[in-house]
């Protein structure tokens, strides 16, 4: 039996990322990471292996780090533990000082009948599972997505680029209902010019044909008629080792965890997607899985495993992300303004347009929009919302940046940034101070005799 | 006579955004914005106007917000001022309640033999003077460039896409010096891949020719031919204003402003390049003028007018800038290397390299470098150096937004970010985060005993 001082479960972002902490931090401590997927994919790359990439193969996500830092891998399934050894299904078993869990999530097979016939796809992160679906798209013409959020159109956009006739299904009135309205609208008049068709309010009651899928029947009685069927309706935990192991975890929200991501059992770590997670302003569960907030976790417990060096007080889940569609990027952090009316936040709206570089009519110019929630009374940012060129992929960050560091209204309007014409929109309309201003004129136009005590 | 609440001098970004600020702030006073250049031109545009752009007045900061505001413009210069009454050059007399100079700054001649030869430009943010050089450019095929800073290798690449034959002269030993080597050295490599010479470690001595410019003469005596010289050796305050309003004022540094940029007379205020800053770090004198920075003096003065509305304990100037030349971009916010070892600055330096697409087979990935300066003691954020594709033109602002939010390496390190397959690295290897955990590692390779005391 082999002892290794840390044990990781998980190859996923999480697991990598919690194996290179840990070992730059304890450099002499050795370090096992077991895998189930020899090949584990780069999870938010999965849609583009469908098309743009020429192979699934190119989606990997490569071990030259964990080798170059002396991560030793297991490629094998968990199957039990008793104490601190833990059994493989190829037969080894293991014992740990300290385990991590990164057990990622999988993807939700909603309870709809016809869902076992030939041609009905998951989108899920295994490499032979996905090699299949690029095949079978190849052979399909007539693709309905089952699902409108973030993956669901990522993977419509990709199917519309090798020219396939797409028709997304989404239960919500607009596409990616994680945003506010205006921005889902947006995407889904991106999907409609680039051939796309678009059923919002309406689910899939069942999946029909014989052996193989021929159509789908939704709840109004209509029917689309299909080869292929992609369904995309979310991810949930892995608690299964947790259940195993006899650890605390709640059905559907996770491994229980405390703010240093330790379960019920000392030194036993859970991280990732597979860990409950609580909103940053809210605290209320967050159902946000993100490499992003999974690689945060895992850099953390990776150096605190021994002792607690990083301090942190658990500030939840901001849920940063960014998407493109077409040519037109798309990303959120924190609370978007239909959230905070549904928990009751009170909050104040700034708004701004403006062209991603100056003068516009340098080449590459894209118009971006910028929504921001402040609350009303403390003045601290706490969302933003931005739909625009590429450049959208680090202003969300910046963002971020801004509402961790509960930067307020006139933080944000003294803020010294750098523009260029052929980089950022003019400084005379950088679009993130223009929505403060907004909101500030709104907070103060009710008092404009403010300024007569001069 | 007519009396305005606010009267605005110069009609550049600090102007114009102090004008906006001050009719959101006090919708009820009358604003007029005095400027001299009737057409006045985008700064960092102006490279751009020598070929990308069709025309010069594609440039034009244009009037639509401040008309939309209802601030009034006067197309005229001051001439001189007796108490609260201003005259201007159309022989108007306007009396003010507050004033705020926003003068600008002008391009520096350097004291040449032969500086006054046809053939001779300076990079002046003047439109009819541009149009000229734009003329001139045209019938010119061998250009020299006096200066490699941001504006001289942005004329320089301006000029190339054009065909031209151009050598850039810098008296420094890398291109762009107000950054580290190493980034200098990568401008060097774009420019010269595109076509450029550069000379660097030299000086022009003398600009030779018979009424029209023929050659340039270096201070080791080689002569380079050319027909066309534009000179770009920087850019000095306009202090005339303050020279005829007497105000204080340093030649050379520009008008003197308290933390709320207040002149040495009450109800006036100077903002943008002709005030004089300072370093966010060393306190000392800064010469960085930057539009981004002028229009958040302007933003802070708009607001500040009759009372100090905008609480703001002057932070000095980060100096946040990015540009792309070629296909490159390159960044800058804070503290660089070269300077933390002048100022005696005790620092730690982190680096990390990425692809800033992930996978790296996606289209349009390009290898983006990202240089962090941390300060060994207080572990704060201190600058930062990026260059890459074109996100680095937002991924520099929130570098900036950590550095003015004095973020540590272990807030860093924690960092909620979103990454996206289409538009940023992989969470794995986000340079930011790497390159802070490249500056840990550093710190505390010396110590590794600490992990036994677990």
């Amino acid at each position: 039996m082999k002892k290794y001082d840390i044990v990781i479960i998980g190859g996923g972002p999480a697991g990598v990322t919690c194996a290179l902490s840990a070992k730059n931090t304890y450099p002499q401590k050795n370090v096992v990471l077991i895998r189930k997927e020899s090949k584990p994919m780069i999870p938010c790359g999965i849609p583009y292996t469908l098309s743009t990439l020429e192979s699934v193969s190119d989606n990997i996500l490569v071990d030259s780090p964990l080798l170059k830092s002396r991560v030793e891998i297991i490629n094998s399934e968990v199957q039990s533990r008793e104490g601190k050894t833990i059994c493989l299904s190829n037969g080894d078993e293991i014992q740990f000082d300290k385990l991590v869990i990164a057990a990622g999530s999988k993807a939700v097979m909603p309870n709809i009948e016809g869902s076992s016939l030939e041609g009905v796809y998951l989108v899920k992160k295994n490499k032979e599972y996905l090699e299949n679906l690029k095949q079978q798209v190849k052979l399909s013409q007539k693709i309905v997505i089952l699902g409108g959020g973030y993956i669901g159109v990522e993977v419509a956009d990709e199917l519309l680029k090798s020219g396939k006739d797409v028709t997304i299904v989404e239960m919500s009135d607009t596409l990616i209902p994680t945003m506010d309205d205006e921005f889902g609208v947006k995407a889904q008049e991106v999907i409609s010019n680039n051939g796309g068709k678009i059923i919002t309010g309406k689910s899939i009651v069942r999946i029909l044909g014989d052996n193989v899928v021929e159509a789908v029947e939704l709840n109004d009685g209509a029917k689309v008629d299909c080869d292929l069927v992609v369904i995309s309706c979310g991810y949930k935990p892995n608690i299964e080792i947790a259940k195993n192991f006899d650890l605390l975890y709640e059905e559907g929200k996770g491994i229980l965890v405390d703010d240093y991501l330790r379960t019920s059992e000392q030194d036993v770590f859970a991280i990732g997607d597979c860990a409950a997670k609580y909103d940053f302003f809210t605290s209320e569960f967050s159902n946000v899985m993100l490499a992003s907030t999974a690689m945060a976790e895992g850099r953390l417990v990776g150096s605190n495993l021994f002792s607690i060096k990083v301090i942190r007080k658990y500030q939840g889940v901001l849920g940063t992300f960014s998407t493109k569609i077409g040519d037109t990027a798309f990303a959120i952090s924190g609370i978007n303004e239909r959230r905070a009316k549904k928990r009751k936040l009170d909050y104040t709206i700034g708004y701004a347009k403006a062209v991603d570089r100056h003068p516009g009519k340098l080449p590459g110019a894209k118009a971006v929009t910028v929504k921001l929630v402040f609350s009303t009374y403390s003045h601290h940012l706490m969302g933003a919302q931005v739909m625009g060129g590429e450049s959208v992929g680090e202003l969300i960050n910046m963002l971020s940046v801004m509402i961790l560091n509960k930067m307020t209204d006139i933080d944000i309007n003294t803020l010294q940034i750098g523009t260029h014409p052929m980089l950022t929109a003019s400084p005379v309309v950088y679009p993130v101070i223009n929505a403060t201003t907004d909101a500030i004129k709104q907070w103060y136009r009710i008092q404009p005799q403010t300024e007569m005590v001069k």
